[in-house]
């Protein structure tokens, strides 16, 4: 019987993360140790490195998810030790897990197999804290905001108005939609109210998206939280609550130093939940792996409709990075998904069903090529049940694109598994790119929602809600017009339709709603049914964590 | 001008805790780091210590609170450096901070002057995570528990029944009384709920009471969380969420070593809030620091009527602990407020007033000697405004009773200011005590209630309402009649109204709510208006917080 992932990880012995480091060339007291095997590194040490060259930034994205599994952050883990086994000084930079869905469907979000970054428990539980922080952070906001309105609301904050929700890093739909402050005046103002999934939190952004401690206190200061009776926006920093907020962040902003099972440094910092989010790792962890390494991989969640849609749009703008490929991952089993084939019947050849399903990777393809203007590679994690017939057709279609087909296997090879396609990113890493954003951020929030949606989803237009085209005229009113967009948006189908698989064509996306989030500096169109806070399923997998009397971790995946 | 605490404590130049660590017997590998000046201590050293002599234990307690403060945390800390100087081998074990005081009234919790715990900084804020992680897991088994309701309710769970509440760590009345579940059925059942302040948790309660990961788990398995339509109890064992929740906490179960100002050897770890929870640090440090200190001095919350009897009632007898001696804390101010005196009026001498609040120190020395049978002494935190006269007249009342009173000034002077408390304490703690608790487990709940009412607190009985009595009647059939009892209670009175200062008499105690903590091992008992979820007031000192671009934080006191 092969061993699961946590066995795994419980195998191989790790190396001190100071040892880690300092092969990395980041000096110890720069350091902030968090047991043996993990460590924050100080913000300070970008000051040393200013004029250093950065190294070559590598983007890890996918095909639309399916329930059949694609294998992006294992395919990251696997490059980047496989550039280290072609003799490349690589690191990579991914995102942090949230509790949510470690104890929902998922499991752990580490990697897999012999591609994985450890201490894989530590990791997909409370690692360093930083979630805990930004929950805090945003939960005191959230307080100071109540206790202005209930200790006589100077401010004449609207309680219809109120934008800025509570959190919780959990998948609790009991909380999507409260009544709260109820049983007579001691206990509030009854207002309505809801909570959101940590990681979908303003705060993420903002961490994920400020260079520094006083960026990110005046990221934290212009957050509009609702608005007056009058319809004026109202901000942190008019509750004085930023500087306090931004204690609480302070540590968590550091960047998060551990390492893969073959001792390849990782900085995992910040966000997940591309749906939902804006999906992608901290800028300051890239931007310091950047410093230190000649190659990083970094990863953006779901496909690259989403996750390296705002990798393009909004991380590389606001934070001025350059990319310099695209890895696009997707399985056999998942294409044929794309085609309609059942889970359950996915060990079978099935080209029709292939040929049905392979748009959808072509149609990722097509974004990072013509709409971003980058060079990809194709990487197929290769499983037994995938046949020659299947995978030449999948060769064959990505090739009539210029694009290279590798398979991978680091899952089950670790590094050893990868170097094919370490080969293939080095290449496309040194040729000329022509990397542009999908939108710019001159157009009005109208033309950025539906560039977005003709040209990286496919879909022929946009349909508005009114609230949304009334909350767009008052934004562009109040000056946030030229804000980047945060879509909010099903991983499952490049649709707002998570039901429509492959390559959907003549649809329109329903913008149901418009926020700003003023202080992350960017614009959230929530579209379809999609939801901020999600719900554990019928047997939750933290039914089946548990954990022996000497601390070791069982049933995470 | 004098210097703030925070400028104090970042002033001083704090040892590596590996040194601390090394000078107080703890091996370097059974230290995990969490920066340069915090680590856990690894459960398992406790089995190598196991046949070591353990050391005296010295409990700090005070006088019931007043605005004009007393000291206790520093009087403990002062305490620690004390015996140091006086060349005993010292620990302080202390409790761990509630982010919702710190932003709210109070500021930070860890000393105050030169008798400080360091980095108060980070003892204040996150420290190592204990407190996100208990959030984290009761959150957890509240999440589990409404996907249960959910997914079909197979356990038949009274959704009007349900007695496990939501917790976060912040001061947010707004959340005390909530209808969740809202806006149709893919979002949840709707009912009513509330949230409690995590320090509140049952969780902070098993962290502190278990001496093991699986005595811990044990607990967490008994938890009950609410009734069935059938009125049958339904636990966290048979949502199968206690392995889950133990996986989170395994962390948090270590204790956390820090240091003071003057470098002493400092545990800090698990539950403030002796108002509406046991209040006092875990099981685990404290024995632990027995193994390694001939001296331990920890403290329990607010005064004796609160921390110091479940110090005793239910830690000590749980813990199979016994205290050497007990320090009770007060200051000529706080009992000239207790005799009448408005915060502004302090400063001028007030004899008539200081024997009118006298008696609740006097009640409060009566409860350590005759109610617990044990040695005491009076520690008054001197200020320059007490005079020869009024200190005269606390020593006169206290000698009556055969106690010595102290002056300590270890605020202003650090260990130096507390030499003549130390040598008492040593003195004390070697004499033969008597100590007793003040009711056994076999009375009945009543029969606990009315001996804590009348022995600890002065009054003259209980009066209980009606839901309290049926539910005291349901908890003595399913056998839970044998606990220990956790009162919640004002820390402001003896009796259950906080606007009753000094020794109140020939009141009665309304006894508003019972409810069984089975997971911890006590019967929590709600009196008065006591509130589990506190709220901010009209300017919280989160407004004066703030941190600077390199991450050194201003405005926690």
């Amino acid at each position: 019987m092969s061993l699961t992932d946590i066995e795994i990880a419980q195998q191989v012995k790790m190396k001190p993360i100071g040892e880690i480091a300092e092969k990395a060339g980041i000096a110890e007291k720069d350091l902030e140790l968090y047991g043996n095997y993990k460590a924050k590194i100080n913000y300070n040490v970008m000051d040393k490195l200013k004029d250093k060259q950065n190294g070559k930034l590598i983007l890890v994205t996918a095909i639309s998810p399916t329930p059949a599994g694609e294998g992006k952050t294992t395919t990251v883990v696997g490059l980047g030790d496989a550039l280290q086994r072609i003799g490349k000084n690589a690191f990579i930079a991914l995102r942090e897990p949230s509790l949510g869905p470690v104890f929902g469907v998922k499991g752990g979000a580490a990697g897999g197999g012999y591609a994985q970054v450890v201490p894989m428990e530590d990791i997909n539980l409370h690692f360093t804290g930083d979630f805990h922080a930004i929950g805090a952070a945003n939960n005191l906001l959230a307080a100071m905001i109540d206790n202005h309105i209930h200790q006589g609301n100077q401010l004449h904050i609207d309680t219809r108005k109120i934008t800025w929700k509570r959190v919780v890093d959990m998948n609790d739909r009991q909380l999507r939609f409260i009544v709260n402050g109820l049983n007579g005046k001691i206990n509030g103002v009854p207002r309505e109210d809801g909570f959101d999934i940590t990681v979908a939190s303003e705060i993420m952004a903002v961490l994920c998206l400020s260079n520094s401690i006083s960026e990110m206190k005046e990221k934290l200061k212009n957050i509009i939280i609702g608005y007056t009776t009058e319809d004026e926006p109202v901000t942190a920093g008019q509750l004085h609550a930023h500087g306090a907020m931004a204690a609480l962040l302070k540590d968590a902003l550091k960047p998060n130093l551990v390492q893969t099972l073959e001792h390849t440094p990782a900085l995992i910092h910040g966000g997940p939940f591309a749906n939902i989010a804006h999906g992608c790792n901290s800028i300051m962890a890239t931007k310091l792996a950047l410093k230190y390494a000649d190659y990083v991989v970094t990863e953006a969640g779901f496909g690259a409709d989403l996750g390296a849609e705002k990798f393009m749009d909004i991380k590389c703008r606001i934070a001025d990075l350059q990319p310099d490929a695209v890895v696009v991952v997707a399985t056999v089993r998942a294409l044929k998904m794309h085609g309609g084939v059942a889970k359950t019947e996915l060990n079978h050849e099935n080209l029709a069903a292939l040929e049905t399903g392979l748009p959808n990777l072509l149609k990722h393809l097509e974004n990072v090529q013509e709409v971003f203007g980058m060079p990809a590679v194709v990487a197929i994690n290769k499983f037994p049940t995938d046949s020659d017939a299947e995978l030449n057709l999948v060769k064959e279609k990505c090739e009539a694109l210029g694009v290279k087909v590798v398979l991978s296997d680091v899952w089950a090879n670790g590094g050893a598994g990868g170097e094919d396609l370490a080969r293939e990113v080095v290449r496309l890493a040194n040729t000329v790119n022509n990397f542009r954003f999908a939108y710019d951020l001159e157009d009005s929030i109208t033309e950025k929602l539906e560039k977005i949606v003709k040209k990286v989803y496919g879909g022929i237009g946009i349909e508005l809600s009114k609230s949304a085209q009334k909350e767009i005229n008052r934004l562009e009113t109040l000056g946030f017009g030229n804000l980047p967009i945060c879509m909010a948006k099903t991983q499952y189908s490049l649709s707002d339709d998570p039901t429509k698989l492959g390559r959907p064509e003549g649809f329109n996306v329903t913008i149901k709603d418009i926020k700003v989030s003023a202080g992350a500096g960017f614009i959230v169109a929530l579209t379809g049914t999609i939801m901020t806070m999600p719900g554990l399923p019928k047997k939750p997998a933290a039914e089946n964590i548990d954990v022996d009397e000497n601390g070791q971790i069982q049933g995470l995946f």
